[in-house]
């Protein structure tokens, strides 16, 4: 392993089944609109386990979600991402042998992700059986220039005597979704959910149309080809299983190469209207292009994206790395358009079914708020484009009014099968609009605000008046279920009440804000928003109750938190955890043991709401009740361990969470990537480490330097600037890349950040 | 309709859909074996509901009942009860013309249910479409002197000139479940569960040894005819369908009659190793005795039910009919041995699928602890015969120690898909242990619990002690579920903390009890019980946590049931009841709104808890926020009112409650009668107008008779003697007319109960 520029590589001895699962994650290509796991060309043998798997964000079918008992307004349907055409796959026989990295002999082997210039690499130098020696370099890229391609570049080179080389690459358009009946967090049904419409060669391009089963969308895959052997001899053609097959044949002497390029181009009904001929006329523009065309584009556009979102690490190559492929694998990740948004595992794997949860507001758009905000205003404005279907939400729910966003979906409907745990965090909706503020407090950007933020706001403000209630003038809101998931259906969960009472407050100052400015009569008149309502919020926010501190000043999670034994986790065998996989959930209930940061993460959200003392008080006790089942829960713990001058905690807590993934820390990344951590592990050093605190009163920092560390850099936009912040053990030094200058305070001296360096010594 | 001794009866100028549904239920047979639902011989047409459904008590498949998400050790799998061989169809066709309700003339048509003689009748005159006139009368009885037997007697008589019949009587070994996907309530799959194994005819006796498909359990039909008309001419032969059809020729001139008389015998693997031997040899023995026979041991067995089961409602008919209507469908619903329990719809339905839940125990043991001891033990015995399944579901709840009973069952096993208004009902374990203090303090029964009843109390004591913990000195019991399916997951519920004290004060004194009388030996060390647990089921007894009370000295019904708002139930339309099939569980778990009685059904079981005028308080205040929407309320609301002195209320609960199936109130008798409010409305009487109580100081009355009634009578037992209670406006007399005299106290003054009757001015 060694990490060169921003370059991820592994070298491989053997094929092992644990790896090769590990690594179609690890190395799978994503643009955001396009994602394809790291699966091998050839395939893998039979008792190998394999997700082969290709997706498109936001592209889904229907499946029933039967209720062991159906009570009202239970969810019995659900979307689910759905795998679509395999167009990776690639037969090579050499002299008639197939090659295959479980025959023959590997004389090496090494994958590279390079996130510089965006493509993975599979190098290889096979002995097949009876003898004959090849080198073998496949590249793989999804494109950000063109979001719809996918190529694979398949080179060839001799090392051995005269080689007669066959490709033979596939065009599968019909394969279904991977399965586990044994995990609670995979689907359990693998039908097939997609059949041809329409499909045929020609010119040698092979195109698919392809519906869904229940939701009646299409998408259409065409593959082309090119080989630099003029001589090579092509053949396509449908097999009778309705794959396509291009043959390419093609002799080399020992010395020689040869390079097969396939492209591949994915669109979809969701996107645009014709995809089948959008798709050939995007197939033709590529192939007009060619591929070094877009490999240009693509290390321009990763240039520029690693320009935005530096964040490097100095004197812990293993950190850097880490992070840097986290950042990297958010950008791969995150939908670059409205009809979709960031899934969960991403587009690597199809665990969560490829939805989206609170995950995407609380640590993945914090972290493109501060480096690319229109990615950021793109997964806010997915929020805006299925409100209508929050509003329905609510009413299934039995509220009058407000609208409650869902707690897993791909197109804004409820897709949660387990209420208690799911649609019962309503605490989403104040998530949502969390992240919409601090957009906001971070780009000024009032006119998304008009356009659909304010709208969002009163919509789920509105909400929180209708499931709340006042007892002896305090206003209480009962069960729901807070982020921790170890305890379900609550009263008064803190981090809840504290996300509401935040939500009723901003959706007043948005109002009033654009009524100041003469902004606000359209949307008043939209959702009938009158005076009265104003007045109920801002009472609401104002007698917002919290539940009263335990023993020892520190806060309870929910109003029975304390009312309950603490869990023995010292005396919980290893082999128990995940709890959620070894005890029913009416147990853990009952108890005082957390899967997450709960109130903790309140602090993170709110570090002005109660006093330093508490908060740190508070941190420890929960600190000893938490298992960190959730991928989410670290990264909250390092930053608060951070903002209260823990620091060797937060260090801690930091490492476990920006390797999760890259080192497969939980053994459980071949699934898919967990791209909240992802966010979370980059928070930890910007919002935690750099102490990075952006509210009405302006942006400032105060920063320090894990002990193992000398010393990292980072770059953030604030109000359309670009700052670049250099922080060593002995001064922090600011300075303006791009914009206006502004003020920030340093350890809480306000300076002004100019293109002049500012040094501030520690 | 009219009722004279004890007939109930209905009659019909045509058929209706709706009628001809609910009659199914009404008219139904069964002996607590066997279940015949009501349908007819010839069936209904087409578009008509009908459950064509023959049950045997305890004898179910398993079903998968897949998890919309599958948490950890959530229940996948059910048991059901099975509709199995159809043996009522009897075909009859008059000069060719098929007897059939919905066509020629129905010239008058009644149905009977005689409970005195324990048989249903059809009686009709039918003039077929060409004009032949015949009277067809129709006995149905399933025999309580032999359990396996169920007869039709098909008489016709010709009314008008020569009339060729042709009976067609079929035997249908495979045969469905009735399904409905729409309601919650049922089974929404309607798999066939049996399959034949074995079948043929012999003397023109037909069998079927049938297997179920996965619980592998084998049921045995076996069918024989006998027929009036010596020259009749029969025909036994197996169809192409699998049925086996015994035809039937018979000429008749007019006034003439023929019977045909279809025995059919029921047994199964449960309760015998072969059941087809079994079942031919009971064929057999019931042949030999003739049909009269039955006949004459039925109205024997009824007459000495009645004679201890006695109550009469003088001066108002239609309430004696509903009272001994339900009082005589508890005596069919309630299994004889202990394989079987008495399912929420006793064998008359499919609704609930045949489970048994804790009505058993808080409603309809305490009716047969009162009038019929050994059936009552019977019961409590399934429990017992159950109990390791109870301590095996324990642990899959996380306990280390005790016994949870499962809230729906048939085997013991829990059947409840959705935790929280199912496993979360903790409180059955308590009712079961006071359904056995109960059958103890009014039986003086010490072998019973020395045999079963100590072990089970130890038992659930032990679960009490592992689910609740200490809080400041007091014992709390977190998320579990009252009685109220409309509050679900809450802290201490003051119905569940009661029978949970009574359950562990009660284990420790059963134990004591036996200790003295050096019995206790043998059950300590089976149970390794302790001197140590029994002080711990005494302090947790002791420390016992109340929610404290409410404004106004109401008591709450769990610890936050007063910070939620009041459901608005003027406002809230009637369509929308019953609230469930229209509101989300998580909108009605933030309201005080009530499904049934849960606190007040608290005040029934432990009167001197707390001070009357507390309850009085409390009864006024759940009154208001009560819907009813379950079947188990009016009844405990009812007697709750009479012990309060509240009359008039009492007496409008009890009627509500008294003719709910026969009156069809709440518009689904049709699926299945209501077994728990059965038993209810006899208590209603019995513990709420006569104040019956029995506890440790002894048994004691002070009736009061309701304003309509000019008085009423009945018959409990009490320590092996059975009394007889009658009381009008103006006296209370009791006479002891079996067994040993008894100290008994009469409004408050100890009288000596002999068989000189005692009479007391009110």
């Amino acid at each position: 392993m060694s990490f060169m520029g921003k370059t991820f590589q592994k070298n491989i001895k053997a094929l092992s089944k644990k790896d090769s699962f590990l690594y179609e994650t690890l190395f799978h290509n994503a643009n955001g609109y396009i994602g394809v796991r790291g699966t091998l060309e050839e395939g893998v043998p039979a008792d190998y386990n394999t997700m082969r798997g290709t997706y498109i964000n936001g592209f889904y079918d229907i499946v029933d979600m039967k209720q062991a008992e159906n009570l009202c307004n239970f969810i019995e349907k659900k979307e689910t991402m759905l795998n679509i055409a395999d167009t990776q796959t690639v037969y090579l026989s050499v002299n008639g042998e197939s090659f295959n990295m479980a025959q023959g002999t590997i004389v090496k082997c090494k994958r590279t992700l390079d996130m510089d210039r965006g493509f993975t690499k599979r190098d290889v130098v096979w002995k097949s059986p009876k003898g004959d020696k090849v080198e073998i370099s496949i590249k793989r890229m999804t494109s950000f220039e063109e979001l719809s391609l996918f190529t694979i570049e398949y080179k060839v080179t001799a090392l051995s005597g005269n080689v007669s080389l066959m490709f033979s690459s596939k065009h599968i358009p019909e394969v279904s979704n991977y399965s586990d009946p044994t995990d609670p967090r995979l689907a359990a049904e693998s039908p097939k959910f997609i059949s041809v419409v329409d499909d045929g060669i020609s010119d040698g391009i092979s195109y698919a149309l392809c519906e869904t089963s229940r939701s009646k969308l299409k998408c259409c895959s065409v593959v082309g080809h090119e080989i630099t052997d003029k001589k090579a001899r092509f053949c396509t053609a449908k097999d009778e299983d309705g794959a396509m097959t291009c043959d390419v044949m093609s002799d080399l002497k020992k010395g020689e190469s040869v390079t097969l390029i396939k492209y591949s181009i994915f669109t979809d009904s969701l996107r645009c209207d014709e995809p089948l001929t959008a798709a050939k006329e995007k197939m033709k523009k590529v192939l007009g292009n060619g591929l070094d065309y877009y490999y240009k584009k693509q290390a321009e556009y990763l240039e520029n994206f690693w320009g935005g979102s530096m964040l490097e690490i100095h004197n812990d190559p293993k950190m850097n790395e880490a992070v840097n492929f986290n950042m990297y694998e958010l950008l791969c990740s995150s939908a670059k358009d409205s009809f979709g948004n960031i899934a969960a595992k991403g587009l690597s794997g199809e665990g969560y079914e490829g939805h989206y949860f609170w995950d995407s507001e609380m640590f993945v758009i914090p972290y493109f708020v501060l480096t690319d905000p229109y990615l950021a205003k793109m997964l806010i404005s997915y929020r805006y484009r299925t409100l209508d279907k929050a509003r329905e939400n609510a009413k299934l729910l039995g509220h009058k009014r407000g609208a409650l966003f869902p707690w897993r979906t791909i197109t804004g409907v409820e897709c949660s099968g387990y209420f208690p745990s799911g649609t019962a965090q309503y605490h989403i909706v104040g998530d949502i609009a969390y992240a919409i503020v601090n957009y906001y407090l971070t780009t000024g950007d009032l006119d998304f605000i008009k356009e659909c933020g304010a709208e969002i706001l009163i919509e789920t403000a509105r909400l929180w008046l209708d499931v709340g209630n006042y007892v002896n003038d305090t206003f209480r809101i009962n069960d729901v279920s807070g982020p921790d998931e170890y305890t379900c259906m609550v009263n008064n969960n803190y981090y809840t009440n504290r996300v509401a009472k935040y939500n009723l407050i901003w959706a007043v100052k948005f109002f009033e804000k654009l009524e100041e400015l003469n902004m606000a009569k359209e949307l008043s008149s939209k959702l009938k928003f009158s005076k009265n309502e104003l007045d109920e919020m801002k009472e609401a926010a104002e007698m917002m109750y919290f539940p009263k501190f335990g023993k020892d000043g520190v806060i309870p999670q929910d109003d029975s938190f304390f009312d309950k034994p603490v869990w023995n986790l010292k005396a919980t065998p290893k082999d128990k955890f995940p709890l959620l996989l070894n005890y029913h959930p009416l147990h853990l209930y009952r108890y005082q043991v957390c899967k997450q940061a709960d109130t903790v993460m309140a602090f993170f959200l709110f570090p002005d709401a109660v006093e330093k003392n508490t908060q740190k008080k508070s941190f420890e006790y929960y600190e000893k009740i938490t298992t960190h089942d959730s991928s989410l829960s670290k990264c909250a713990f390092s930053i608060v361990a951070s903002k209260l001058g823990m620091q060797d905690k937060a260090y801690k807590y930091f490492g476990n969470s920006a390797e999760f993934d890259i080192r497969d820390l939980h053994d459980n990344t071949s699934y898919g990537i967990h791209t909240a951590n992802m966010g979370g592990s980059f928070m930890a050093v910007v919002y935690g480490f750099a102490g990075l605190s952006i509210n009405e009163k302006g942006i400032s920092i105060a920063p320090f330097v894990p002990d193992k560390w000398s010393g990292y850099s980072f770059k953030i936009r604030f109000m359309g600037s670009r700052i670049r912040i250099d922080v060593t053990k002995e001064e922090v030094s600011v300075v303006l890349e791009e914009g206006e200058a502004f003020a920030m305070k340093i350890y809480g001296k306000k300076t002004k950040i100019t293109k002049k360096k500012t040094v501030v010594k520690v």
